[in-house]
Order: structure tokens, then sequence, then C-alpha cells
């Protein structure tokens, strides 16, 4: 169980840094400025969440895996980019696993502090969104949680809340955060394959 | 007394998450993204605050009443704007008294750990202004804080140095952070209105 | 030996408030943001660093004359370019001492934590550049640390590691901190006279 939780964290990290090894790509970098972005995506929101919650020492101060982790996962991707392509699709992909690892994981960590549930679902949505907000704001892109039509917000506080709703049903915790997991991925490729919507909020000023 | 603060910082996180929902309302965003914004707004200065003071649990994790205002209050603000261009002046009055409660709130808990008055007034300045800032870079707008003649920061340090002088002066603390806040928001009013200035500074480069 | 450790991270301090106080000084800021971004340069990196190592009172809350040197600095700054145009070398010598002063001193700091060494290079780099990364940021400027080219996170990392090397054959601290230090302003120059590279690595996307 407490494999299972270090096992998704280590592999939370691993697409993470997938993802901002592809987006920093994008822009002209060289290759240490590539592993730079990927790896402070990959540890930006779990950083954020220890920070928040006062634990310390913070988790790849704790144990540098992490880092191995995230260096290894970008250095593979840009080895395996170099051959090749990425699909479109592959940096969507690695950015939804990411958020529903990380917002899970937040929301987990914050539970186990006794929070009520309204902390536990925000602490979930900041330590989601905050590596892909850091590897836009990064590489100069707006971040995806701003931009119209994507439900990245969305996705990580739904997908926190149905993982507290199936605790409180009764479910164990590893197949309720295995749910909540399911249903922030669902809610991206939603977005993105068949562009679902929230209405648009627009204030017009007076002039 | 204790009282009063607590009263007055709701307050102040309430007009920063309607600042926050005024500012991202010009963007187009979705209505969750608008509300991740004021949420983010209302209570940015406040954790960078407990942050860098180490003052664990963090006031909103301490008291979720603080996230319930901040979520209310933005969501009050798209109510009421649906029905009428807000004035231009909200936003700006808005602002002015958040930058005024949290900058003399800030100063109030640094004065608390017994720090020299230099740090009371610096991490005063940093947490009224942290908020509007992280509102402005997440809306993609260049920072009140740095707009030209906008006396932001000015107003911040002098409200916070006018709270400790008066309380040098024997005022009690309550009357002579009423006396702060009222200094910030009049200098910032004075700036907007009657468009006082402080000399721009400009290096022009050797080329 | 820690007294040497004190006047260089005061020094730090002092060379990035310049460093600060010159990239504000291009934008048409009034004098208070200058000073204001100058502070932010010249404590953003170890503020950055206590918080994430969780050392608390952070640095210049424990210790004031930190705010004292980097606002004199920043004053001195505003003075003396008042009177001449700074040398365009001026911003580049001023920013790569401070990435060397802060980068050693984060890695420093980490080491005595007794964290194993990819963490203590990461610390160091981190600390070494978040203060210019802040500075550019709040300037409005792409951060040197994301320019092509500019070998930034490179200098601090091959110092860090540099230093860390010293110290396993045996050389005291302070002689392998100050060749560390020395290592890191030597690429740094190195990059920006002789426009040294390393690969730039841009993935296509498919369309």
């Amino acid at each position: 169980m407490d494999r299972l939780l270090y096992a998704l964290s280590l592999l939370g990290v691993i697409v993470s840094a997938c993802s901002g090894a592809l987006t920093a790509g994008r822009r002209k970098l060289d290759w240490l400025g590539v592993l730079a972005i990927a790896t402070a995506t990959a540890i930006g929101g779990g950083t954020l969440r220890d920070v928040l919650l006062g634990r310390y020492p913070i988790f790849w101060i704790r144990d540098p895996n992490y880092i191995v982790a995230s260096l290894a996962a970008a250095v593979g991707t840009l080895l395996v980019t170099r051959f090749g392509k990425p699909p479109r699709m592959a940096l969507l992909i690695a950015d939804a696993l990411g958020l529903a690892f990380f917002t899970i994981s937040g929301a987990q960590v914050t539970e186990s502090l006794h929070s009520p549930a309204l902390v536990v679902v925000l602490m979930g949505a900041i330590t989601g969104a905050a590596g892909g907000v850091l590897r836009d704001v990064l590489s100069g892109e707006t971040p995806l949680l701003f931009r119209e039509g994507e439900l990245y917000g969305t996705a990580a506080i739904a997908g926190a809340g149905i993982y507290l709703l199936a605790e409180q049903l009764g479910w164990p915790t590893s197949r309720a955060g295995l749910l909540g997991m399911a249903a922030i991925a669902i809610i991206r490729f939603a977005a993105i394959l068949w562009r679902i919507r929230l209405p648009i909020f627009h204030i017009a000023d007076e002039d």
C-alpha cells in the first residue's frame, strides 16, 4: 500500500519530467536548460505542497531518488526525441497523468494531517497544478491552467472531490486514490478530445 | 481586540478576492479559472508571510473560514457583474483596501515575533503586495506594484512605518493599525485620483 | 572562517542588489520600485534556500544587516548612475559574482545538513539562480538562466560540483568554496566574452 503510493509518486515525477522536457524542447534552449525546466516541473508541485504544509525535510531532500528519476526521465525524453518527432498528444498525456498523480498525492498528504475536506481538495489542486504552471511560466507559455476550455483546474478539483467521496463511502484509500486519478485523466482527455468546456466569464469595463 | 484583527483579516481576504475576480474577469477565462485567481489573490500574501516566518500550520489551513470567505466573495463578484458593468474604480478600491489590510496584518504578525522595525516594515510590504502581484502575474498583466506612478510599494512602506511610529508614541495597537491602514488607502487613492508620482529613475545603457 | 563566509554572503547580497538596481533601472520605474527589485534580487535566492530547507528564522529576519547592505548597495547604484552611464559589462559582472557567491553558499548550507551530493549541487544551483530569475521576471525580461548560450545553470552546477570535488580531495572548505566561486565566475565570463555555448536542443512538433 505504502509501496503503491511510493511507486505512483515516482511515476508522477517521471511523467511530469517528460512533459517538462517536451515543453522546454519547443523553445530553443540548450540541453541543460531543458533538464532544469524538466526537473522544476517534476518536483515543483510536491515542493510547494511540503512548504505549505511545513513538512521538512521536503520530499526530494529526504529521498534523492526523486531527483534521479526526474533527471533520467528528462534525459530519456531528449534521447527519444532525437530519433523522431514525438506525437503531438505525448505532451498532453504526460501532463494529464502528472496532474492526476500529484493532485491525489497532495490530497492524501494533506488528509493525513486531519485537515477539513475543503483544504484537502485545495491542496490537492495546488499540488497537481503547480508543476505544470511552473513549467509553462519558465518556458514563456500561457499556463494550461489558465487556457480557455482546458478544464485543468476543474479536473483536479473534481478528482480530489471524487477521491474524498469514495473514501466516505468506505472504499479503501488506495482504490479511492486510483478512482480519483482516473477521473482527472478522463476529464482532461475529454476536454482535449471532445473540446468540452465550462462557461466563459467576461467582465466588460465601463469606459 | 483580537476579534477586530480577525474581522479585519477576513475583510482583507474578501476585498482581495473581489479584486482578483475583477482582474481575472477581464481575461476570457472560464468561471473556475476566475475562482482560482480570486483565491490565489486572497490568500497569496498571507501564505507568503506565514511561509517566510515559518508559522505552521499556515493561516488558511488552520482556519478554513478564510477559504470559504474568499470563495463566497469571488462568487458574489461573478453574480453582481452578471447584472451590470462594475464601475472602473471598483477594482482599484478593492485592491487598495486589500493592500491596507494585509500590510498592517503582516507587520503585526512580524512584530509579535520581536523582529526589528526594518524587518517588520519589509514583511508588511511583502504581505500586502504579494497577493496583488500574484493576481496580475496569473492574469498576464503588469503588476500594479511595478506600474509607473502607482505609489503601490510606497503606500505599503509608509503605512507600515506610520503604524510603528504611532505605537512608539504610545497609541494602542488597534488604533495604530487603523491609522496605518487609512494612510495606505489614502496614499493609493491620492496616486490614482491626483496622479501624484515619485521621481522616475532611468539608466540609459552605453552602446 | 565563519567570518569569511559571513563577509562573502554580505558581498553576495551587495553585488546582487547592484545587479537588481541596474536591471530595474532600464525600465521606467520610480526609485522605490528600483529599490524593491534590488532587494528582491539580493535576498531572493537565500530566502528560497532557507524556506526549502526549513531553516527558520530565515537569514534576513535573523540578521537584518542583509537588508541594510542590500538597500545601501541599491541606493549607491542609483547615485553612481546619476553621474554617468554604467558600463554595459557592470550588470553582467555583478550578476556573475552574485551567482558565484550564492551558489556556493547554498551548497555549503545544504552540505551542513548532511544531504547527498546531488541535493547539495541542486540546492546550490537553485540558491544561485533564484535571485537573478526573480529580478528578470519582476523586470519583465527573459531570465538570463533561460537565454540561449548564457551557460548560466551550467556555471552554477559546474561550480558546485568542483567545490564538492575539491573537498573530497581534502581541501579545506573555505579554499574549496573560493575555487567553486572562481569556476562559476570564469565560466560565465567565458560565455559572455567568447560566446561559448552548449548544444541547443529542439523538438519540432508533428503537425
